[in-house]
C-alpha cells in the first residue's frame, strides 16, 4: 500500500533535509549537496559521527540525535552503507530518502542483494510511516524555485536552470543534467528535476502523476530507458496530456541501445514497434534524441497550439524562406503541413507596405533591405490573415536596418496576436542573444530552420490532438 | 565559347580592383565594399564622377581614366545603370565584373530585359577579351586568406568566417552570410564564398570545376535553388568527388517552396525525386537544411572516411551512450550502422583499467566519476581493437574529474590513431568552447549526439563511395 502522491512533497518541497554523509572535504559529495542545499528555505541538519561542525552547522552523530521530523533524508554514502542507514530512517519516521549511491542493482548480483534487503527494510515499517525512496543510483531532485537541490556536480563547471514550468523525470542522472545545463545555456527553465535511477520505489508513473497535479509545472519531459508499468503509464498519459503536454524520450530503440540501457540502469526496454504505437495513441509526444525533448517541451510549454495547419513564412532572406517552406511541405523530410495562400486583400496590403522587390506572396520575403518597421508592417498583415493559423519568424539580424527592437514586434504578437508564432535566427552571438531573450520572452525560438519548423509541426500536432479530445 | 576556367582567377584573387559607385557615405554599400576591399592586397581603384577621394585614395571620374589594367571591377550602382558600366567594362577590358545590384530578372519583365541587353553587350566583345560577370543579384566573392570581399553586409553585425578548406557556392547571397556566420561561431572556416545570383554568365558548374581545381579548397558545399544545366553538372561531380567531398543543399522541393524560389531568383526547379536520384548516383551529399550542409561540410573536409561500418561509443554518460547506440543502429531514425563487439582482449583490458562499475561493452561507459585518464586509458583500447572503424567520443565537461584536456588527448588520436573519430559534447559554456576549440582543431565536433552521429554516417558514407570508385 502506497502513500497518496502528495506524501512526495517531502522530496521536492521539505521543510526540513538530513544529508547523511556530510563532510567538510569540499571533494565529497556529502559536502556538495550540504552547501547546496543551504540555499533553500528547509532546515538543515548535517549528519556525520566524526565531523563536530560543517560550515557553521552543529553537526549531529545520527539521524535518531536530530531533535526534529526530518522530512527529507540525502543518502550521500556507499551503497554498503545505505540498508542500516534506511533502518536509521525508518526509526526515525523520516518521509523521503533520496539515495545518491551506485552500486546497486546496476551493477550484478550483489547489488540487487542490497535492494532487496533496502526493499524489506522499508516493507517493515508501517504503510502510513514507511519512507518514500528515490533510487538508489540517483542525482535526486532538484527544484529551482525552492533551491532544493542534490545534484552533486559542481554548479560551476554544471550550470543550473533557472525556475520555469518542465519537469523532467530522467532515468539517467548524468544525462538529464547535461542537457539541462544545454538548456539552461539557451534560456530554458524547469520547475523540477528527479532522477529515478533504479526505480526500487518512487517511479516514473507516480511521479508523473506527482507532476500533473504540480501547479507549478506545465509541462513534462522523461527521459527513460524502461517502463515500470507500462499499462499504468500509459493510462496516466490520457489523463494528463489534456491539460499538460508529456514528451518522452525513450531510449534502448535499438538492439545495441537496449542492451547499453540494460548494463547502465539493469533495465529492460521492451519492444520499439509498440512503444510507438502507444505512445501515439495516448498522445505523448516522442522525442529521438536530447536536443527534439527540449525543442519539442519549450514550444509546446509556451507556444499556441493550432489545428488548421495554414502556415506562412516571414523572411528577411529569400533562401532562408525556401527552405522552410520545403521543411514544412514534405512529408519524408519535413513536417507536411501546409503554406497558406494569402487573401488577395493580404497581398494588396502587402504589396502597398513592402520594397519593390519583397514577395507578397507566402512566403513572405520582405527582403534583406528592409527595416523593423517592413518587418512588423507584414507581421500586422499575416496576423489579420483570416486563414491562417501559423507564422514561421525567420528573423535574420545581419539586414542593415533590422536591429534586436524586432525582437519586441515579434514577441508583443505573440502574446497579444492570435496565430501561432516560432521563431528561427541563424547566426552567431547577435542571433543567439536575440534567441535567448526570446525563449526567457516564452516564445519557441530556434537557432535552425529545421528546429523551427519540427516546433511548428508539434504545435499543430497537439491542437489536432486537443480538438480531437473535445470531440469524444 | 566561354575563356578556360582559370580566368575566374579574376573574381577570387584579383591584382587590381575598381569599385564602381564607390562612395564616401558610409552607409553606401559602394563605401562599405571599397572600406572592406581595403584590407585585401589588390590595388583599388574607386569610381565615383562626384567625389574627389574616398578614405585617402584618389576616386577616378569614370573607368576608362583609370591608367592601369583591371582585373575585377565591382558594381555598386542601381540596375538599370548597369548596362553602362558593362559596356565601360567591355571597353576598359575588364577580366571580372561583380554585380550587387537586385531589381533584375527575378523581379519581372523589366528585369528580364536589363539581363538580355547586358547579356548582349558582352557578346559584343571578342570572345577572348570578354569580361566574366558574376550576379546580377548577388552578394558576389568572399575569399578569406586573400581578405577579397565584395559581401556588403556589416561585419560587425555578421562576422565572417576565417581561412579555412571549404568552399561554398550559394544561390542566396544573404542565406549564405548568415550560415556562414553561424559556422564561423563554431570554428568552421571557408576557403571562399560566391553567390551566384541570377546567374547571368558564370553558373554553378563552372565555379564547381574551379574550386575543384583551387589548391586551397578541399571540399565544396552549395545552395542551389535550380540547375543550369543538370547534366554538366551531375557530369563535374562524377570527376570530383573521388578527390573533393561535394555537399548540395538543393531547395525547392516541395511545390511551395519551388513557387518560393522562382520568386527569390527566378529559377525554376525540377522534379525533385529525379534530383534525389541524381545526387546520389553521383555520389553528391545532399543536405536538406542549412544546419547539415555545414555539418557535414566539416565532417567531410578533416574526419576519416571509413568503409566497415563498425562504430564504438565511449560515453561519460551513460544514458548519452544509449542515445547515441540507438541513433547509429536505427535505419528510420539514425544511420543504420552497427555497434561493433569488443574483442575478449580489449574488454579485458577495459575490466582492469576503467573503474568497477564502469561499463567495457560497446557503448563503453566509463562513467561521470571517470578521470581523464580513465578516458584516455579507454580510447587507448579502443584505437588499439582490430575490428573497429570509427569511435564516438561523448564527452561531458559536467563530470567532476574531468577537464579541458580530454581534448588534447581526443585531438592527439584524432591526428594520430587509425580510427574515425567524431566527438558530441552536450552542455553549456564549457561544452561549447570546447567543441569550438575541437572543430578549430580539425576534429568534427557537435552539439547534439544525433548531429554527432550524422557525421559518423557521413564518414561511412564517403568511405563506402570511394571503395565503390576504387573498384571501377
Amino acid at each position: 500500500m502506497k502513500r497518496t502522491p502528495s506524501n512526495l512533497d517531502a522530496l521536492f518541497d521539505p521543510r526540513t533535509v538530513a544529508v547523511l554523509g556530510a563532510s567538510r572535504d569540499p571533494s565529497k559529495i556529502g559536502h556538495l549537496v550540504f552547501r547546496y542545499m543551504l540555499d533553500s528555505e528547509a532546515k538543515l541538519f548535517p549528519v556525520n559521527p566524526s565531523a563536530g561542525e560543517i560550515l557553521g552547522h552543529r553537526c549531529y552523530p545520527s539521524l535518531g540525535s536530530i531533535p526534529e521530523d526530518v522530512d527529507m533524508a540525502v543518502l550521500a554514502l556507499p551503497a554498503s552503507a545505505t540498508p542500516q542507514a534506511v533502518r536509521e530512517c525508518v526509526d526515525k519516521g523520516v518521509k523521503a530518502i533520496v539515495c545518491l549511491a551506485s552500486g546497486f542493482g546496476e551493477t550484478g548480483s550483489e547489488g540487487k542483494r542490497l535492494e532487496e534487503e533496502i526493499k524489506k527494510i522499508l516493507a517493515s515499517a508501517l504503510p502510513e510511516m514507511r519512507p518514500r525512496f528515490l533510487g538508489p543510483n540517483t542525482l535526486g531532485v532538484y527544484v529551482p524555485r525552492r533551491r532544493i537541490e542534490t545534484i552533486f556536480t559542481s554548479r560551476e563547471r554544471n550550470p543550473r536552470p533557472g525556475p520555469g514550468g518542465i519537469a523532467f523525470i530522467s532515468q539517467s542522472g548524468a544525462t538529464a543534467v547535461c542537457i539541462m545545463e544545454a538548456a539552461a545555456a539557451v534560456g530554458v527553465d524547469f520547475s523540477a528535476f528527479v532522477g529515478i535511477g533504479n526505480k526500487l520505489d518512487v517511479d516514473e508513473n507516480e511521479l508523473l502523476d506527482y507532476f500533473a497535479a504540480d501547479p507549478e509545472t506545465s509541462t513534462i519531459i522523461m527521459y527513460l530507458e524502461s517502463f515500470k508499468d507500462g499499462r499504468a503509464f500509459l493510462e496516466s498519459c490520457r489523463r494528463i496530456v489534456p491539460k499538460k503536454p508529456v514528451i518522452v524520450l525513450k531510449a534502448g530503440r535499438s538492439e545495441s541501445g537496449a542492451k547499453a540501457a540494460a548494463l547502465h540502469t539493469g533495465s529492460l526496454a521492451g519492444s520499439d514497434r509498440v512503444v510507438d504505437g502507444a505512445l501515439m495513441q495516448a498522445r505523448v509526444f516522442r522525442a529521438y534524441d536530447e536536443e527534439e525533448l527540449v525543442d519539442l517541451a519549450r514550444a509546446l510549454d509556451h507556444g499556441r497550439p493550432f489545428t488548421g495547419g495554414r502556415v506562412a513564412i516571414l523572411t528577411t532572406a529569400g533562401g532562408m524562406g525556401v527552405i522552410a517552406a520545403d521543411l514544412l511541405e514534405s512529408r519524408d523530410r519535413g513536417v507536411g503541413l501546409k503554406l497558406a495562400p494569402l487573401s488577395e486583400r493580404g497581398r494588396a496590403k502587402l504589396r502597398s507596405l513592402l520594397l519593390p522587390f519583397a514577395s507578397a506572396n507566402n512566403p513572405v520575403d520582405v527582403t534583406a533591405n528592409a527595416s523593423n518597421d517592413h518587418y512588423a508592417a507584414a507581421l500586422e498583415v499575416l496576423e489579420s490573415e483570416p486563414d491562417l493559423d501559423a507564422i514561421l519568424c525567420v528573423m535574420q539580424f545581419q539586414s542593415p536596418f533590422v536591429d534586436e527592437r524586432l525582437m519586441d514586434i515579434v514577441t508583443d504578437w505573440f502574446h497579444r496576436g492570435e496565430k501561432s508564432i516560432v521563431v528561427t535566427s541563424i547566426g552567431g552571438e547577435l542571433s543567439q542573444r536575440a534567441l535567448k531573450n526570446l525563449t526567457e520572452s516564452g516564445v519557441p525560438a530556434y537557432p535552425s530552420i529545421w528546429r523551427g519548423v519540427r516546433a511548428i509541426g508539434a504545435l499543430h500536432k497537439r491542437g489536432v490532438w486537443a480538438s480531437a479530445n473535445s470531440k469524444r
